[in-house]
């Protein structure tokens, strides 16, 4: 048990370096995880679809030798992951979190899966999530994931099952997804890394409007290097996914070793649209200020993001009713009343206003393109709230002031999204509460690679990341 | 006068290879087209924006020898050509062909232009168009441009002005752009060679919704390498579009040196959707059967495209609206009729009608993917009718049976923008009258490379690309 633990509390990027070294193997690595599951997720939660057999089978068969070296594809050489219960992995169930699918089995890997598992991927299980979407991961299937730093509060969401899996230990890489944040509130939650990639580095599935440009597939680790390893194992161009572009020449392992600091960031607590909590914001603009110990200029900047709250919203409406438009009408009494009215605000919804929508988000990316001329980074929060009560759908206050919607805490995220910039959260700190706070970075356009090697400098700045608890906590103690 | 005209003859990729030899020089070439233009243009009206006198001066100052390799930037080494009116160049008229720009100078080159002018390209004149979209070439500021194989018949559009000025041996190459067959159409009926690339494979100005994915940018030439030449000089990841993706590894002009003919190819007179002219629709079944002395397998097959003229039409309409919404709230008087009323139609859909296209469009993306699953090549005409009276707006009648709409002749090349595929126009035949047909090859998802050698060995095979007329026709003569 003390070597189960051991292999578990090492990086990932240490993890294929012993597989590759012939160290360890792929099933001791599944045996590895398959315990520290039994002895932890128990109280987490965060991983209830699980087919360990069928990864040990896998993990026998895994061809030994085929990824000595890096630049080849097999990038992961074997390494077990989570994937989140939004995509395929074939033979096993694809739930979304809904009675619905509670009994639904995939017949094929979608696009994501199948070029993690061409990289050296062995799945194991799939991670929790909200029923369709959300940032609280609860659903009627499988109840709700816990936060393994404070299992009193949520792990964030959607990704939540895979942010809790990662920060319990119970595996070294989890794939995530994101429309309004759900890569990154996870990980702020959880006290890890998750990456909101540019749109078309990371194939999306068949489930996926193949056109929008808004819902992106992405990795979630305990360090920025784990996340850009298990993004050079995501990114590939695919006759599945018409937007998505092969992967980089220098790849995104290899491009941190040429990290640079930023010269210009912005930071802004709140981005000039809503309330935030103030122990939250002192954190994040502590953390940004890293930057200016290696020579950046740090200031108080952000692009002007006046409407763009009211355009995602308008933007989301839309492409739930595409998604799930028509299973509404077949499956009213199955689905979640805040789904439902999602949905039903996309279908009421005039021409007049979507087309407001396109051109308020044009307008917005150039507005954030022309700050890029002039900043190498922007600086936020990820979430405007520390992790809450699991058992409050979401929060309900932010610094004692009532909030208006349900999504009022996750604007931070969201307009972000819009931008088509890529953004990653970083651990940034620990509330008086000792519960997890992520810096949100956001970087230029297309400028993946860049945005994670100012990311790693500032987690080596901050040194929090990488962490993994001895157990779940059952109340939060302070890090770092 | 021999020596200009032979020149304007040459294909841009030997007018390049000659620029590059040092046997040419930028300002001769700027000479030979001045002078072809002053000869042919008058009959044409391809060319109604010159800026020759600023032309000659950047080709004097063009350094000489900085274009030694083809494979570094400075792919066109100081080649004249003709930029669309609808992208921006620094210091000359963007009109759009509307009253209400007449007078519009543009501050800045587009990106567009900015990626070709980087790479090696002169710009000398700005290319005739409909006014603001359409695909017959005629406006209220620069009147008609005429087909130079019969003056009294369209050149198309909206890149009308680009195709004719091409046919005409006026530049060696043009820049076009197409929403709904707006770089195929115009080279079908004038007998030129243009490309829709795939999303992203060339960046696109501001003026467009930058998250728009049926708009795209691409190249026209007479010969397939020419446009292959163009392509690499316009593919460029830039930070103006968040959807642009670099160059790819393998240039598009080395691409063509591996080209391999189509194993299966799938033929359609008229994708199962509407009605084409017989004899337009022989002269392609006969172009497409040359694929089988390449021992290819040509059959009658195509996805099913069943719904795709309404999906089209709601999509087009949304982003006219997008587009031109907020020009009708101050200039409708000056706003063409047929564009009022596709703007209007675009801003009274309803959310559902918005939605039911999107997931309309992902369905016949999953079919076409999997047309492509056991096909390498879909082929059908370009145009629907052959080259029509210039005077008429668009056609009335396809084989003596009167049209519903006033786009129903251009449903081929329409339905293929939904899909995201790259396709190509190929010259392949002349009518009885003498005038050009053209075949639409279209290729996999993200197969641009692949599509671009195909289309080559077609273009071989039927011998007619590169023809410029000695000069622009009164009346057709049969050509090949």
């Amino acid at each position: 048990m003390a070597r189960t633990d051991e292999l578990c509390r090492r990086t990932a990027t240490e993890a294929v370096a012993l597989l590759r070294a012939g160290k360890v193997s792929p099933l001791e690595l599944v045996e590895a995880a398959a315990a520290r599951i039994e002895a932890c997720d128990g109280a987490v939660n965060a991983l209830p679809i699980r087919f360990l057999d069928a990864a040990r089978e896998e993990a026998r068969r895994f061809p030994a030798g085929r990824d000595a070296r890096a630049d080849r594809p097999g990038w992961l050489a074997g390494l077990p992951i989570a994937v989140k219960d939004y995509n395929d992995v074939r033979g096993q169930l694809t739930t979304y979190g809904s009675p619905i699918f509670a009994r639904n089995v995939a017949q094929e890997d979608d696009v994501t899966v199948a070029t993690m598992r061409a990289n050296g991927a062995i799945p194991i299980a799939k991670s929790n999530v909200p029923e369709f979407a959300g940032a609280n991961t609860f659903n009627p299937v499988w109840g709700a994931t816990r936060n393994p730093w404070d299992l009193r509060m949520s792990a964030g969401g959607s990704s939540g099952g895979a942010a809790a899996a990662l920060a319990a230990g119970l595996v070294w890489l989890a794939n995530g997804s994101c429309l309004g944040g759900s890569l990154r509130i996870p990980a702020s939650f959880c006290g890890i890394v998750g990456l909101r990639p540019s749109p078309g580095v990371v194939p999306r599935g068949a489930g996926l409007p193949p056109f929008d440009t808004l819902w992106v597939e992405g990795p979630m680790g305990r360090t920025v290097a784990d996340v850009a390893l298990l993004l050079d194992a995501q990114a590939a161009e695919s006759p599945r996914d018409p937007l998505s572009r092969p992967a980089p020449a220098v790849s995104f392992t290899a491009a941190l070793g040429k990290r640079r600091p930023p010269r210009r960031v912005g930071f802004s607590a709140d981005l000039g649209l809503s309330r935030v909590d103030p122990e939250v914001a002192a954190i994040c603009r502590a953390g940004a200020a890293r930057f200016a110990a290696m020579g950046a200029a740090v200031e108080e900047a952000a692009p002007d993001f006046a409407g763009a709250i009211e355009t995602f919203q308008t933007q989301r409406a839309i492409l739930f009713a595409a998604l799930r438009g028509a299973l509404l009408e077949r499956e009213r009494a199955r689905i979640a009343p805040d789904i439902v009215w999602n949905i039903e605000k996309g279908l009421r919804l005039t021409a007049e206003e979507v087309v407001r929508a396109e051109r308020a988000r044009a307008a917005l990316y150039h507005r954030v393109a022309a700050f890029f001329g002039t900043h190498d980074l922007l600086a936020c929060p990820t979430v405007a709230v520390p992790p809450f009560p699991v058992e409050q759908p979401y929060p309900t206050e932010i610094g004692g002031v009532r909030l208006a919607t349900y999504i009022d805490w996750m604007f931070l995220t969201f307009v972000v999204t819009l931008t088509g910039c890529p953004a990653i959260s970083v651990p940034c700190g620990t509330t008086r509460a000792g519960l997890p706070v992520g810096l949100q970075l956001v970087g230029r356009p297309h400028g993946d690679a860049e945005l994670l090697g100012m990311a790693q400098l500032l987690e080596e700045a901050i040194g929090l990341a990488g962490q993994v608890p001895r157990e779940p906590a059952a109340t939060a103690a302070p890090r770092g």
